[in-house]
């Protein structure tokens, strides 16, 4: 596709004046419009170094709010954020509804920069290909307007630039080897970088490759561009009378296979109290050594805690953790989420606990709140949830083919078990705060819940991060048996 | 101090167990009952390597509901980190109310590490204890409850636990040269450290030398310590009916001499269309050399805009960065605070965006709101905004100290002009939308807010951070202004 590129094209400076100021009125209304539909709106510019990134962004902003914007200028990652899977740090820097994004290069650059040295390249870009479609698709289902742009010049064309800005005294300090070294391998890129923009040139996230060489052209067909899209997606909602996004919803739902998990809430063994507290402290002790190993060669571990109410995910997590060096883990517990979090993607704040590299992260209920709670007493509209299956699971895949270890407990208590155990909180001083009248009210709709209970277990029992049903009717075995699994699977990913 | 100390305690694990017992319960209620009052809690846990920091802490939340409490563990910083003045990375992880923060070494094993490493080390410890001091003052004047530990063992005891350690394949490789380093400086470092734990240790944040030779001890004398303090503010809580912190804002109201800013909106210069252009240009291109240079040296620099409605913030911010590089400004809009943000101290939310090394940050309104809005229409007590004089001075002259650049632009109109602007506003759809009747209302208070404004530009105007009052009955010679004084001001900073 860029061999098609005319390099050539030109705009005079009288006519890009002219042709210019009414794109700059109307960029200015139509993202305040989009504001109060609370569209998020992210443009993405990307190009090969000194194409004019800087400067199309420079141009851009000037016509839009200041309080409607955030820049991400991105570069090499930081210690944390090298730290952690690739999109982590793109995926906290999503925009909350009615705000936008501008990206001065984005997760494309990075992956190139990151994953494109190995030997393995070819399916390392396919991985990477993949993992960006989806993370796409999740934002432009929610609702997001995805605008990408790619700066193209040629290889002269940028030796030109790089020369002009050396012999510039303010500018030539910021002119690395690096940027040399890049330029010397265009010819070896381009094939990569077109590899990239194909495979990622989808519907709901489309490229516009921009040619480059003369300024006022490249402005002009940016903000020609955006606005374009930007009015589009203005009309389809003012015509259809909701924000645009949510339509797309149905693109996203697709049933991934069913499969077959057994909840079972007696377990197949008894321990007695001393059996127990043996077994206990030694597998402890195996969790102490894994967690140790874990942060030696830099593995993220997540484990999820889903349940019933009183299935004991409180008490089995203090078992977890009880030896484990207490600056390498965090325990997570989610609970409803803060109005900045709802003006997000409902992902956006599970990103941002996912642990950096070496550290255990134990979420005490988690983002399958969506396929529960909110599903069942109706804080998500139904596309969302049926939608949010195959987000978890993209989500929880690119985590784990990205090296992460994924850990997911369902704690499984019988209906009587559940009420003897909130009975026993209610005559118990000590424990009396830790029955509510929620927990009433969600045992009451414990047949919608089971429903739902199932479903999810059933769609995202996948390959990569399947479940692990602890049944929990006995609290020894349910401690010994998270316990056990922990050391198993720790056990495999430091194979 | 620390030579008082009888490194030889030691506690029997028999008593041991009969003792914390009772303790370990006692805490789960302590701290369930001041998170229902709201009241946040600071942990500090210091001490010699090896002296069991880990150990401790790991004991202490066995028994706090992981719900409620995080755990920082602070080593090096980051790059992020590193890009900030000191207490940056803290002051973003202070709690929010009824949360619980442990720290794991803190700003003290920071300061210790980063300041004393220059030959004005006195000075440079002098500066971090007074900065610490208003830090924690601040606090706890807004109801923290700050408990502080510094773990004791004696040079001997230190080499034994280290050699042990590294006699241990699981451990073994944790232990640095840094480590061993510290380790043959312990004669040195412990009349500095002695230096800091005097300094720092006042009624709001006192310090407990615990003598750590013995687990049993060290674990006893923590919890009893930590329990001693909860209680007896919950008492004070209880008995007095409210949080005990806001008792303590008096202490924290000492009135700063009074300067005087001459508040002034006509200007002494006019400028014609073509001459204001002209200069513009060459200014613009003056604060753009500025930028690159600030970024060059790291020296961030910090921008406030505050003014009457109508002023014409918005317009003189766009002119300001018109030529710079977008990629190492940010302009941050302060609007109300959501709910995260009021759960913590006000100072908070500001904390977090201000700019890394080389960065500049605008801030369109800025915590100067507690001196103006949040002051006149009652969002905050009385003797919150009293406080609040003393803090922001506080706040800026650290950040001054420091290295950062500051600089604060009142833009001052008359009440005709402002008028005229409003209704120029109404009429224009172009700007309608730029126009509310919070406006309006506002204007309504103009007597109580010129209060406001002349008791903030006379209490606010420091050596240090000076207010700069910009006349902007006329928008030319008001953007002329700024731009003017960021030039200057800028020069001054890179010499």
């Amino acid at each position: 596709m860029f061999e098609k590129c005319d390099l050539s094209k030109k705009i005079d400076d009288k006519t890009f004046e002219k042709e210019i100021k009414p794109l700059q009125v109307e960029i200015g209304v139509l993202t305040r419009a989009l504001w109060e539909h609370r569209v998020p709106i992210i443009i993405v510019v990307e190009g090969w170094n000194a194409s004019g990134i800087t400067m199309v962004i420079s141009e851009l902003i000037q016509h839009i709010d200041p309080r409607g914007f955030s820049l991400h200028s991105v570069g090499s990652p930081n210690d944390e954020e090298r730290a952690r899977p690739l999109l982590w740090r793109f995926f906290t820097r999503i925009p909350a509804k009615g705000r936008i994004a501008i990206f001065a290069r984005s997760w494309y650059s990075r992956s190139l920069a990151e994953q494109v040295n190995g030997i393995d390249w070819k399916s390392a870009v396919r991985f990477s290909i993949d993992t960006i479609n989806s993370f796409e698709r999740q934002l432009a289902d929610d609702g997001a307007i995805i605008i990408k742009f790619f700066l193209h010049i040629s290889k002269e064309e940028q030796k030109r630039r790089l020369d002009e800005r050396e012999g510039n005294l303010l500018t030539s300090w910021m002119i690395t080897k690096g940027d040399w070294d890049f330029h010397h391998h265009y010819d070896s890129y381009l094939p990569v970088i077109e590899l990239f923009v194909e495979g990622t040139d989808k519907s709901y996230a489309p490229w516009t490759v921009v040619e480059a060489t003369d300024s006022n052209y490249t402005c002009l067909k940016v903000y020609s561009t955006i606005i374009k899209r930007l009015r589009k997606h203005l009309d389809r909602i003012e015509s259809s009378g909701k924000p645009g996004g949510k339509n797309n919803g149905k693109n996203g739902i697709i049933k991934p296979p069913k499969t077959t998990v057994k909840r079972q809430s007696a377990p197949q063994v008894e321990y007695s109290r001393p059996e127990y507290e043996k077994h206990l402290v030694r597998c402890q002790e195996k969790v102490r050594d894994i967690q140790y190993l874990l942060y030696k060669r830099k593995i993220p571990l997540i484990i999820v805690y889903e349940g019933w109410d009183a299935a004991g995910k409180g008490g089995n997590i203090m078992r977890l953790v009880r030896l484990m060096n207490p600056r390498g883990y965090d325990v997570v517990s989610i609970a409803r989420p803060d109005q900045t979090e709802l003006d997000h993607h409902y992902l956006w704040r599970f990103y941002q606990r996912f642990p950096k590299a070496g550290h255990i992260t134990i979420f005490d209920r988690s983002w399958y709140g969506r396929l529960l709670v909110e599903r069942v007493e109706g804080y998500c509209t139904p596309s969302e949830w049926r939608r949010a299956y195959r987000e978890i699971n993209e989500m929880e895949q690119a985590y784990v083919g990205s090296g992460g270890g994924l850990i997911k407990f369902w704690l499984e208590v019988s209906k009587d078990e559940q009420l003897e155990r909130f009975q026993d909180r209610q005559n118990d001083p000590l424990k009396e705060w830790k029955i509510t009248d929620e927990d009433w009210r969600n045992r009451a709709k414990w047949n919608e819940y089971e429903e739902a209970v199932e479903e999810m277990l059933s769609r995202t029992s996948t390959a990569e991060a399947p479940w692990t049903i602890v049944e929990s009717d006995d609290k020894y075995y349910a401690r010994l048996k998270t316990l056990q699994t922990v050391i198993d699977y720790g056990r495999q990913l430091l194979r």
